[in-house]
């Protein structure tokens, strides 16, 4: 490169992809849309900047370190750092508008200037749903959630996963019986960890904490309760727990396993798990992961919750709501590093025509005829010789390529090759 | 709305819709780019922000002044002002592992601070096509992009629209030949208002700016050649200049007629306007733009041309290109206003399912087996009059209604309501 050029070179933290992984990348993203859509969600589309003041409402600590913000004018400008915010806004600007429930679905960039590592993202998509209610919203709505996430992820076939659930009432009123409230987040820090150090290393980083004794039996007794979604709820209620906010968490629990059974999600896809609590402070009762069997080491791939009040930092309407979401940037770098993806379709060009003729009227009439049949059609235009066109076709991965010399345009006919084969056949246009 | 509340307000020139709208301009985006596809595009999605240093390696004057540019930590940041700087950028980066011509398309949000006003946006969409040679690249792809033009705006439905198109080569030719080169930029801008003030006003203004009689003449002889396309090319020869850039682009021209007729683009749906020059300065031989011929004063709603070299900042390749552009986000503004458009599809979900038992099982197997038949159902969960869910469905505009009580669980029934009809029917499920 000469010393007066200007190196192209791309942000570290900001995914550009070479075609063909775009392909794959864009055939992700509207399976989710189109799973989303079949479930009656309504689009959305907010802007990326927003003035800081209405953004940041609510934000604090390390969002509000990591948030991008800057001055334009006058204007003190921030962009979005998540589609809930802006969610939030838009219900309460538009409340007078809209229908509730109102379903919305949204996937699109946000922002977030992380520290830069491996598989970490400082713009990624948001794959977002939420309903929202006008002050009262069914319960019925979080077991459809987890229906939305059975259908877009067996559509979406990475696998097989396990969508676990668990009610933030349960822990909130579990840890509230102990007289823990205070260490509630302490000590669901430290569970998070059970998998990774062992149960003895939580038990000690407990007693660190400065946890009486009989209160880490209890809390190790509840994270170990086990066996089928029946019988968990069955032992959660032998705890004999009085605490009312408990009883409601098991009430509601028990409520959503009725409704997910009713949506026919196969048993062995949900489970309840007790050590689920969603680092977010406004869940506030069912809560949401969904891992791959195979791939648990990747973390949840789609999670939410339900939160008591959408936009109370906007609006004095109690807005109810309950929502989901999928980070597709950081999913898609991990499941292409595990190759445990692959385009449905290589090419957007399902055909490539070589032409060989001055005919090129016959040549255009062939690309149009196919389009209206549907098909993705690329016309070669570039003076080269066929073997580079084939070559062409062969690294764009087009699966079919056409070829019209004039004996075709005399014939009206042209030669139609499959790539991976090699098969050729002649075609009549008529 | 209380003290302590933030008004949930969205930035000015930031396009923000009620989700009747959002459906019709997201059918709008889907189709440019199924059409986009069709001619076997590949599609592109760069980041937002970029590097200011590889950003505005070329850019200068207005456009600097317009950009968002920051800093976060130590970065000198900008976001993109258009899709072609990128598309420059990352063809430059990754030209070892692009194929040649490498066809794109990129449907995306570009930001520019201009002044707030009326129909102008901050933040809009773009919705480029562009094909990049390496070295060289035919003519014929100029003319392609006419077909491309034609089958989008045709799928579109907008009205009847024509294609103009010029070449730089002849209006930079032409200027030659009178010595008018430093003038030329001065002279389109007067010509660009010909319609709009008046032939004797143009030629008042060319004096004003000290143009020479005889030239005079022969700027207005040039600008008012007519007749049809032929006759047009027919007039541009006999005025027997003998610039060769001129003659070079009457060539580019014909090639590119006969070319657009190959095509099988209809006589009235292009024309020639000599008066077309495109302001960006890397324009080099074919210019195009687009006018609805009913709405013409909403200007041009697809331009582009072709530019010799697309990255020259960045590499020492040489890589001419042919691109158009639409600038969606301003255009739906227009449409919108003069109520042009409308959704083909008026709601996300076919079909309200309206329930009226407990046996929630065959509501939701119903559901299931509609989402298979490749319908969007929505199931109303709330616990509402039954008047008010048909009224949701509604001011949803969910074009049927499903009714489901206990006779239609044990008949295997559901009652189908055509919304718009009141026609009902009982279908059953099998």
């Amino acid at each position: 490169m000469k010393a007066n050029k200007t190196e192209p070179r791309t942000l570290p933290g900001f995914m550009e992809l070479l075609p063909q992984d775009q392909i794959l990348f864009n055939q992700i993203k509207d399976t989710i849309r189109k799973s989303y859509e079949k479930f009656g969600f309504l689009p959305l589309d907010t802007p990326i900047i927003e003035d800081s003041n209405v953004l940041l409402a609510k934000a604090g600590g390390e969002t509000e370190k990591q948030i991008y913000r800057f001055t334009k004018g006058e204007n003190d400008l921030s962009l979005r750092f998540d589609l809930t915010v802006p969610l939030a806004k838009y219900v309460a600007k538009n409340y007078e508008n809209l229908s509730f429930p109102f379903r919305r679905y949204q996937i699109g960039k946000v922002y977030r200037g992380e520290r830069a590592q491996r598989g970490r993202y400082r713009e990624f998509y948001q794959c977002d749903i939420d309903i929202i209610g006008d002050g009262e919203l069914s319960i019925i709505n979080d077991a459809e959630l987890t229906s939305v996430i059975y259908n877009t992820f067996s559509e979406l076939d990475f696998g097989k996963f396990t969508i676990c659930i668990n009610n933030r009432k349960i822990l909130n009123g579990f840890f509230d019986s102990l007289g823990q409230q205070e260490m509630a987040a302490e000590i669901l820090r430290i569970i998070d960890k059970i998998e990774k150090i062992g149960k003895e290393k939580v038990i000690s980083e407990f007693e660190e904490l400065g946890i009486a004794k009989n209160n880490i039996d209890s809390i190790i007794s509840f994270i170990e309760i086990d066996g089928t979604t029946d019988e968990k709820i069955e032992k959660l209620e032998k705890l004999n727990i009085s605490n009312e906010i408990f009883i409601k968490g098991i009430e509601e629990l028990k409520e959503i396993i009725k409704y997910i059974r009713f949506f026919n999600i196969p048993e062995d896809y949900f489970k309840i798990d007790l050590t689920i609590a969603r680092g977010l402070d406004y869940y506030t009762g069912t809560v949401y992961e969904t891992f791959l069997d195979e791939y648990k080491t990747l973390g949840s791939i789609c999670s939410g919750g339900r939160y008591e009040n959408l936009a109370e930092y906007y609006t004095d309407k109690k807005l109810p709501g309950v929502g989901i979401s999928i980070g597709l940037t950081r999913l898609f770098y991990q499941l292409n590093e595990i190759k445990l993806i692959e385009a449905k379709k290589k090419s957007i060009a399902d055909v490539l025509i070589i032409s060989m003729t001055d005919k090129f009227d016959y040549v255009s009439k062939v690309a149009r005829d196919l389009r209206k049949q549907g098909k993705n059609v690329q016309i070669y235009f570039e003076n080269k010789k066929v073997k580079a066109q084939f070559k062409y076709a062969d690294k764009l991965q087009i699966p079919y390529t056409i070829v019209i010399g004039d004996d075709e345009v005399n014939s009206k006919t042209y030669t139609l090759k499959n790539m991976e084969t090699g098969d050729q056949q002649q075609i009549n246009i008529n």
